[in-house]
């Protein structure tokens, strides 16, 4: 079992460790599973909680966000629960309003357009009062988890913050964000700064609430080339990981494995492996052999194309049962290359994990 | 001098075959470039062309198309002229309405939806018929551009036509189609191949018509996986190459130098290097070494990041630089990794085209 990770909270004994073992690079006697967006549209009760609560009222609210967060936990035998939030609370945070907007996703009303609007930003947030809704969450749900799988908490990656907040929304080119990149790099060094120095103690402090791994969403990696993710998002990425750590070390708590996703990235496996994350997160379009080759000091996770999820249950068995083979049982945390989206069936989502359990195990005999 | 394409016509000669030796793997005394829409909303003659005319009644109008495929030749240097067209109208002459939505690009208000609507197509089109305001745009620009620079046709991919007819437009996820390819097995196949078979006659007329090279354009590759890409894109990618090239032969005209731009494929590389096409086109993500060991067999094209073009003229000069020194000034064609985005400015592009030719020159001196 893990050492406690959380100081001064008392939580109940964790059950099942296997994610936090994979993570760690340690044995595991089968592969540990869990799915982006476990906790989302595809699930009939969370409709039914969301036809009731506005998306960031659910996320405000500590006791619908846990509620959100188990419903998953229920119905499946996953390996781990990642707390119901959002990526872009770190933006309201600092002052941006951002409101959902049905059938169009996350929209800021009034985007960041020039290197001025940056002084409108509240950068001394005090991190821990003005996101304290999302630390109550954690701590309310690691209780009610009752040690059965551990908890992860995430955050959103300081380019793909960045680049919601200057493009106000979803976009096709991220030509915008991109254009600061190339034409405002002083005020992108600033406001990446700006939103790693939010990051960082807003992660921090979910470990302190009860998060017992922590996951880091570039979700917009993929648009950039590798020149600038490495001189834009890579930086903080790694930043983020080592003075997380070390900030939870200065507190006296053992650092949490802490796992990276960079969507679309596959052109820096390399450097990502040559990071203080514990684990890379792959998506679909990566080979896993081709990944294993190039992250020797890292776990994996991933892969399976989300829409495989759509297949009956011997194929979505034959696809989990290719990925296993190709990335091997050890070192290793399965998931999808992407979340979960609307319109699958619970059922599959049942087939993943167990096939995943099953097969594993079977490998490990 | 290339040989002439063109059985029946009769040309003005040609004076720059840059582009032909570069995609043929012949030596290059500077490298070519062309961009992708090079002929766009980023030229106010554009802009003012498209005020008083739609869209697809500028595609579907000769003299139009030939003035807009006119307009970058004269104001830059460029080594290729691209016909001013779109992909989808292979769509139209499949029988799906398709209506240009400002703000929101092509859009199909009646998609296929299930495999029954496959039956809904006109399958058996008389493709020189139906589409031969296309032809016609193309032998009336190859005698306008008075043999200045070659002329490029193109089509687009069927896994990318398919995707557009499904999903109705754009998409995150690309979760119809998508989902297609893994329950919709045997129709997949059947409309790809339905497509195919449209594409391959399109691309002959447009040679017999006058274009002097092809591009392909497999847009939405990246979101597959090399499996699913493997077993439905690639195949008919490698059918039209090969099969367009017998179909020359058979009619004594020399097969034209072919190029396939699979945007997103990172993981297919070595795939489409062995295949009929002369050229891989790479999008920005794509690292110019890695591509070159990976594709032997063929020239290739691209890459520079199309926001370079928000830089100034001593950036895009540094950055054109560096892609000509990673690439070769031989058996490339310079491009941008994806089009011209309507917001640049018509001097970035001049830059890019001057820096490619004075910087390779002075490589093969």
């Amino acid at each position: 079992m893990a050492a406690p990770t959380s100081k001064s909270l008392e939580f109940p004994k964790l059950q099942n460790d296997l994610i936090i073992r994979a993570a760690r690079g340690e044995k595991t006697e089968r592969v540990p599973v869990w799915a982006m967006r476990q906790a989302g549209r595809y699930l009939p009760e969370f409709r039914e909680m969301r036809a009731e609560h506005d998306f960031f009222n659910v996320v405000q609210t500590p006791s619908l966000a846990c509620e959100i967060t188990l419903q998953p936990i229920r119905r499946f035998q996953l390996d781990a629960a990642i707390i119901f939030s959002d990526i872009l609370v770190i933006n309201q945070a600092l002052g941006m309003e951002c409101v959902m907007v049905p059938g169009k996703g996350p929209t800021f009303p009034n985007p960041i357009v020039e290197p001025d609007d940056l002084k409108k930003l509240n950068k001394d947030v005090d991190v821990k009062e003005r996101l304290n809704y999302v630390f109550s969450a954690i701590t309310l749900t690691r209780q009610e988890l009752k040690g059965k799988v551990p908890l992860i908490g995430f955050a959103g990656a300081p380019w793909t913050l960045m680049a919601y907040s200057i493009e106000g929304g979803g976009s096709n080119t991220y030509a915008k964000s991109k254009k600061w990149l190339y034409t405002h790099i002083d005020a992108s060094h600033q406001f990446l700064q700006m939103l790693t120095d939010v990051i960082v103690p807003y992660l921090v402090c979910q470990v302190e609430a009860g998060a017992q791994l922590l996951q880091v969403f570039d979700s917009h990696a993929g648009i950039l080339g590798k020149d600038i993710f490495c001189e834009f998002a890579l930086p903080y990425l790694k930043q983020i990981a080592t003075r997380v750590k070390e900030s939870l070390r200065t507190k006296s708590i053992e650092p949490v494995p802490m796992i990276v996703f960079a969507k679309g990235a596959h052109y820096a496996l390399e450097e990502l492996n040559n990071s203080d994350y514990d684990v890379v997160s792959l998506d679909w379009t990566i080979l896993p052999q081709q990944a294993r080759s190039l992250t020797p000091n890292v776990s994996l996770q991933g892969n399976l194309d989300p829409c495989v999820m759509y297949c009956t249950k011997e194929v979505i068995q034959a696809k989990v049962e290719k990925m296993l083979s190709e990335f091997g049982s050890q070192r290793y945390i399965a998931n999808l290359g992407h979340g979960m989206y609307p319109d699958f069936m619970p059922e599959s989502l049942e087939t993943f994990v167990n096939s995943v359990h099953e097969i594993s195990e079977k490998m490990n005999q």
